[in-house]
């Protein structure tokens, strides 16, 4: 029940997810576009993001956890969910329950996976290791694999053969070119299977990046794939608000905010907004981030609190702001890019953080 | 049900909070000590940890948002509940319904709560701004009020007057006496009510910043509360654990994560950890952090990702650590404050940045 009042919350445009995802489709034809919901879709809300993704045409989902592939399964019972985090032995009746498809990430993993393929079929994907070193076969253990795959993989159906790019969003990076070539490497040397690769970076590095299946997420949300390389394919898709819980007059040489970080070098009129770092606005912002009100640009002030943050409005017309004014802190004038830059980190990263306690407010429309 | 497996979880000690309110109260008494459980209870989960304060002996909390009031009431039937965002006429049916107590920050909210107590009697708090500049009672509107109180808070009960300390962590600021003075000139202007300023820095401030109730919040759940200023008096209260989905051998020379920032200068052994900025281990700390192993410490090696970590593991025994085994982010080991400074951020916003797919785990004892 959302009937109450609400001083803040976060805007989620399913319409521009589902645009996203066709901008996708139309990219990495004839691959095909699975959707990335890990991370409650990242922050978004994977049961209603994930649900509009398969009505758009998406049959493939990928979660990092078997909670969230737990969670996921009743509101997607025919797609396809794939498992990152594996298959410990402890998560295998889970998995099994819930028809979710572990990534397996090394020979152990495999050999466990296959011993529960007794009596029955078992699909499987492979993770591939190409240089992230974090999980996936290493390259010894692909050429054990290799040399007595039929044996190691008895049992198993082999879903996908995946691995994970450490630098596409950055198209200069030499290391892309490094990682596909090792993919290839690794491909030939397992049996035929369908192969992923590309992130949304990944599906505009070229052709050659795109294999069977591609595996957008940051882009779905409305992050640039590529921050940094000219305009935002994709379309804002979550947007932060905070209402005015009070304007302040304050003079010149006043401060504000924890350990008064700011102080004012003239008289101005100062917003405080019910939105801190408890919802998501980091307090790396502090002095730094940018909001809007009323279309316009305005700065923070101080420190980002827990529950609110100070911006200043002296450059509106008081005819145009008011007490329980909404302001903008993520959308099309201040985007989830700008935001993730001044704060010194990654969109993925904005998008995660965002509050717990946030409500969510779902919008058809773009 | 959390029986199935779970790959990283926050453990919160129960007892420890609760022991942490007590050494609240034995260095605030006779004031008496509310609980700050906003945000989630600074994500440890206020559903569980406000009905623990209550058994302990707490009968008034505070919450940031009308939301956060409407939801702790079942719980805490009898409570005193005060909302710091205040009585915006939107809220002011839910207030009423819930039995909450705004904190009322502008005359201009005043006025209106009064008006709502034509008829009844209605409960109130004010906000007094003694340098915060954020929201409360400007130096003129509290003149404004003083002058005609009587008039100004018909119908209402003024349950507590407050303040908020800017500094309070920092023994040695002198905004905290200025802020002390204000705050008293302020209450010899009004009507006699019960005063609040001190949170969980200022009761340690000395006994002239206790007036009648104290308002801890960080304390409660294991943060210093004055960082940097000696031995944290406070009990660890929430413990972030990951377990080792894979363990690595890595070559001299070879990259790890994200954009391959890091790069081993000898063969290594890494473990890659269940726990990643999605979860709350932030990106800031890339490269930077610390986790325990086995009660030793290891350092965070490459970019934290959304889902993983990895962790520099080459000196402990081979015979001591193994894939499921549990890595600690934040605990006895590396505490809260460590991860907060290395962080490049304050307790609070590593705690209320706790991931919102992480289950949390309640433990009775501390």
């Amino acid at each position: 029940m959302n009937t109450d009042y609400e001083a803040s919350w976060l805007t989620v445009r399913l319409g521009a997810v589902t645009a996203n995802y066709k901008t996708f489709q139309s990219l990495a034809a004839p691959a095909a576009v699975a959707g990335v919901v890990k991370a409650d879709a990242y922050g978004l809300g994977a049961a209603m993001v994930a649900p509009r993704l398969a009505a758009a045409g998406c049959g493939t989902f990928f979660v990092a956890r078997l909670e969230e592939g737990i969670a996921l399964r009743p509101l997607l019972p025919t797609a396809r969910i794939f498992v990152f985090d594996g298959a410990a032995p402890e998560a295998v009746p889970a998995l099994i329950a819930h028809r979710l498809t572990p990534v397996l990430n090394s020979l152990n993993e495999i050999a466990h996976w296959s011993r529960c393929a007794t009596g029955r079929r078992l699909d499987a994907a492979l993770h591939i290791d190409t240089g992230m070193n974090r999980l996936g076969l290493s390259p010894a253990e692909l050429s054990d694999l290799a040399a007595s795959w039929r044996k190691r993989l008895a049992g198993l159906d082999l879903a996908l053969v995946l691995s994970h790019l450490a630098s596409s969003d950055d198209p200069k990076s030499r290391q892309n070119r490094d990682q596909l070539s090792r993919f290839r490497t690794a491909l030939a040397m397992l049996p035929p299977a369908p192969a992923s690769l590309a992130p949304s970076g990944g599906i505009l590095l070229g052709k050659e990046f795109l294999f069977d299946l591609v595996r957008p997420g940051i882009g779905l949300y409305g992050g640039h794939p590529q921050p940094g390389t000219g305009p935002n394919p994709m379309q804002t898709a979550a947007v932060l608000s905070g209402r005015i819980l009070q304007l302040r007059r304050i003079d010149k040489g006043e401060s504000v905010g924890y350990a008064a970080t700011f102080r004012a070098k003239r008289p101005s009129m100062l917003a405080t907004v019910a939105l801190g770092y408890a919802d998501g606005v980091r307090r790396s912002l502090s002095n730094r981030g940018m909001a809007a009100v009323a279309g316009r640009r305005v700065k923070i002030v101080g420190r980002v609190s827990m529950d609110m943050v100070s911006v200043d409005v002296s450059a509106i017309a008081k005819t145009r702001i008011k007490t329980g004014d909404a302001v903008e802190f993520i959308g099309d004038t201040v985007t989830l890019d700008d935001v993730a830059e001044t704060a010194g980190t990654n969109a993925y990263e904005i998008l995660t953080g965002l509050g717990r306690r946030l409500p969510r407010r779902y919008r058809e429309g773009a």
